[in-house]
């Protein structure tokens, strides 16, 4: 490829919708450009990245037995409708109408389709276990789209499903596929990503992972135990927390004026926010009824574990004017307001705290804990740094990590909702148990982008990177003898490798930061030091090596070099 | 791969939704099965087809300077705002609202997403002539489905979009896309297909062609001329009819009750059709007055001319009651209702011609079709078979085509409406000239079914086949030496091809008839032969040859085999 042919502007200017470094340097580099609000056009550098990307991955779905099929972008509403979620899932799901006026829907995953294909084709045990799978554009009406192809709208996503006849095969396939997918991302230049544990959400289903990347950047908390590998995504990871046993002390209704705050409460009683309760009020998609939750003044209610405990969505109440809830002054003792109440394991066991009263302007002092007033404790509360291990009690790590794939344990959701059954070799009908694994593959382009780049750009490992060669020209269109060197060059390891030459004569400067932002793993220099001693410069973009060699040993220093860009990505 | 687990049932009966040869051994033979009404997933051996393709069709793309990109599937409707298509096409676009309630659209082809992201790419004319290409799901809400993936709604396209300085350079860049396609329809099994001059319709532009597949199943007519290789669809087709010159007579009323009809009315004033002129009449989309095209009795209106003509989609109008047209006895001389009249070319310059006198029961006789009667004459009739060719004058054939593919000089109509400039040599802004390129990938592959099956099943060319060979174990549960022997010839072969392996024991017939629908072309045979004198058979689909083959030589025998049934297909 000649770089003056190559379609897609680079530009030096931070744009300014990006923060992350991936959505900088992809706008910058003429990788993608927005056609709406999360909806990308995808340029030749980004398409040829995604064009390895899905090779990697087919390569090793196909590796543990995958087939590969293709479900359609655009499925009926009865298909959602069998499974429930036609109704259970929000406005994510783009719902529409076609000419006919029939309710039709763009696929955000595809389990539906799957359990469609699988229960006309696998009837009988002798077919299970399987995997199908395939690579195709997804749709998800996102509210917020943000950081380049890390929160999209529209997608191309790896799916895949597993059918089996025991929740054993399940678990042993489960294991292989979570194999493979430590594969894919180590042979995409991300072996450090991690898997933790998460919550099934709205794909239903007991046990789940995420793969993620450790990211400052990342929207999602980890929870990651430094001890013991203990890893789980704060809204999956139990939370233990200490308990300093306390001698209970009478109930005592106390004055506190404007007190609406865990802050203001401490402030003015002279005590930390451990020996408080609050109150958090949630209301619930599709019911009246708001819930209190209450928890130890020191945690946070973790969304995603009370949606579990729910059984539905859950938001933050904004408005209590509907309710009859003394806003700031919530307590659990004589509490009588319409709600559903739930308490946190952090409240446990824990006597003479202090909490709300009720009542306006009073709180109570005193209060315990006990299964007397709770009824039963559910965790609900979100992981904090510091906090103790679920696993091995000691101190864990809070970090960030972006989600780059996610395998689920789905059970029998799909399969039993959709009527699917197969005979056993008793010949009973028997409902099948599934797994689903996904990948996104632009939001593991951009992941792999976050990973490795410097502040000039990209530095793709070769196993993905747009071209393995580029070959800089220096001053090329005034020297005859620097243009035809690099030209024929570029014809000589075109035969063997991707090479992208920068034909334009154009400045070093330019030529380089054009290079540096296309991130092309092996740059080749051809300028003055031909005309100086017959060498030209080859280096690795991420600058582990650099070396002169005189022209007629490119080939094979090239090769030399490739070689070692390759270690740790097969 | 273990035919044991493949995922797609086969089976003998004909399914009663299906005609078409490609739509019944697809669903017979577990390629693809419905989702809803022109929608379809593709099980295993349909995507590994459609991947062959896809990977021919980028091959060819990529020689003639094709960027991969990826444009996307749901599309802001302001895009197609600017070029007017929001408005101008039909119930076809799949129009929604997004959660914010943001007119969206679902992308059927993609020349608005190629000129916006060309006009930001491309400004200066050092960077032309470009194409760019993908290969991406489409839809298009067809009203009437059929075929299975002949005419779909959502299907997988590759479309190609190219931009020019001059209208010269895209007359040299189409020809050279021309030739492209012409390799990969011959490299894919189709070299017979032609290309045929077609109308722009709403893609807009002057120059089109259409790659057709001759088939009596297709439902496109052509023109074809066997003495001097002229070609067009029916739609494109100049038609030339033969006058025979007459003399004027006066013209007179005649009473002709009843007479409805041309065939009516020949045989009660005892003449043939060509001495008659008929009115058929249309209605306009978005216009109150209809049309009326005066044709000679024994031709008909080809509606996408007169589309072209009217620069707007027609209807034949069957509902008079809003007008005052006295229908069935329509003319030209006296005719005063309110309606656009326009005159085919068959009838200019015939005299003494029969047609309608605008009142119940009367036609004239004695009418002469000149310019002081018509004024001007259009070319809007439908060729038939015989018809001079409108180059050499010589009787033409009409014949019948499936569509794979089509190539677009579209000029200006895009870029022109969506204000894409880039600066010329001397600072000018200037208007990019467009072509674009489109092949259905799934249609291809139907096609190729169409070209290449039996009584029992699709025979795909090596090129695209799912698996290069075939082998079946007869009775091989059975004989452990048989079973034995093609598992080691599975293995074996499976390093060097694609290989298929009936490993389930089954009878010879059932075995045999799943071997034909799944249509590998190199089958070799495991059974009586091995134990009788050590020989398996290897036989090729299309029956061109069958050999018996000792075991040991098996290896160098397909090679032989493979080699002979690539011969033509590279």
């Amino acid at each position: 490829m000649l770089l003056s042919q190559l379609i897609g502007e680079r530009y030096r200017e931070k744009p300014v919708e990006a923060s992350m470094a991936s959505h900088i340097f992809m706008l910058r580099g003429g990788y993608m450009r927005q056609v709406a609000s999360g909806i990308y056009s995808l340029l030749p550098p980004a398409k040829r990245i995604t064009t390895k990307i899905e090779a990697i991955i087919r390569d090793e779905m196909d590796s543990i037995g995958g087939q590969e099929v293709l479900f359609p972008v655009v499925m009926p509403a009865e298909l959602w409708k069998e499974s429930g979620r036609y109704e259970s899932v929000g406005s994510e799901l783009l719902r529409m109408k076609d000419r006919t006026g029939h309710d039709m829907l763009l696929g955000m995953t595809h389990e539906e389709a799957s359990v469609h294909m699988a229960r006309s084709e696998a009837t009988s045990y002798t077919r299970f276990p399987f995997m199908i799978y395939q690579i195709q554009t997804k749709f998800r009406d996102e509210p917020r789209s943000r950081g380049g192809l890390i929160r999209v709208r529209e997608f191309t996503m790896k799916d895949a499903y597993s059918f089996h006849t025991s929740q054993e095969d399940l678990a042993r396939y489960y294991d292989v596929c979570h194999k493979a997918y430590e594969r894919i991302f180590a042979r995409t230049g991300l072996p450090g990503i991690v898997s933790v544990k998460s919550d099934t959400g709205m794909m239903g289903g007991k046990i789940a992972h995420e793969f993620m990347l450790l990211s400052d950047s990342g929207e999602d908390s980890l929870v990651i135990c430094p001890h013991c590998g203990f890893s789980a995504n704060v809204e999956a990871s139990p939370v233990k927390c200490e308990h300093v046993s306390r001698e209970s002390r009478p109930t005592e209704k106390v004055l506190t004026p404007h007190c609406k705050t865990i802050d203001e409460l401490c402030a003015l009683l002279n005590t930390t926010p451990d020996r408080t309760a609050k109150a958090c009020v949630f209301a619930v998609e599709g019911r009246r009824k708001p819930i209190v939750v209450f928890i130890r003044g020191d945690y946070e209610v973790n969304e995603a574990k009370l949606r579990q405990k729910v059984g539905a969505d859950v938001f933050p109440l904004t408005d209590y004017s509907d309710t009859d809830i003394c806003f700031g002054f919530i307590g659990p003792v004589g509490f009588t307001s319409d709600a559903d109440v739930y308490f946190d394991s952090t409240l446990e066991g824990e006597n003479d705290m202090i909490c709300g009263a009720n009542e306006e302007n009073y709180h109570f002092t005193g209060v315990d804990f006990n299964s007397d007033l709770a009824g039963e404790f559910s965790d609900l509360a979100k992981a904090r740094t510091g906090d103790a291990c679920p696993v091995c009690g000691k101190a864990a790590d809070i970090k960030r990590g972006i989600e780059m794939g996610n395998i689920f344990q789905l059970g029998t959701k799909y399969s039993a909702s959709m009527g699917y059954t197969y005979t056993d070799a008793d010949g009973k009908a028997r409902t099948p148990i599934m797994g689903c694994y996904g990948i996104g593959v632009g939001r593991l382009l951009a992941g792999i982008c976050e990973e490795h780049h410097d502040d000039y750009g990209p530095i793709w490992p070769i196993s993905v990177a747009p071209w393995q060669i580029h070959i800089c020209a220096l001053g090329g269109r005034k020297d005859p003898i620097i243009d035809e060197t690099a030209k024929k060059l570029y014809e000589e390891l075109g035969k063997k490798y991707e090479v992208i030459f920068d034909d334009r004569g154009a400045a070093a400067g330019v030529s380089f930061a054009d290079a540096d932002l296309l991130g092309v793993p092996l740059r080749i220099v051809v300028g003055k030091g031909l005309t100086k001693d017959g060498t030209v410069e080859i280096a690795a973009r991420d600058k582990s090596f650099k070396l002169n060699v005189p022209v007629e040993n490119v080939a094979s220093a090239v090769e030399d070099c490739i070689e070692k860009l390759w270690e740790g990505l097969r």
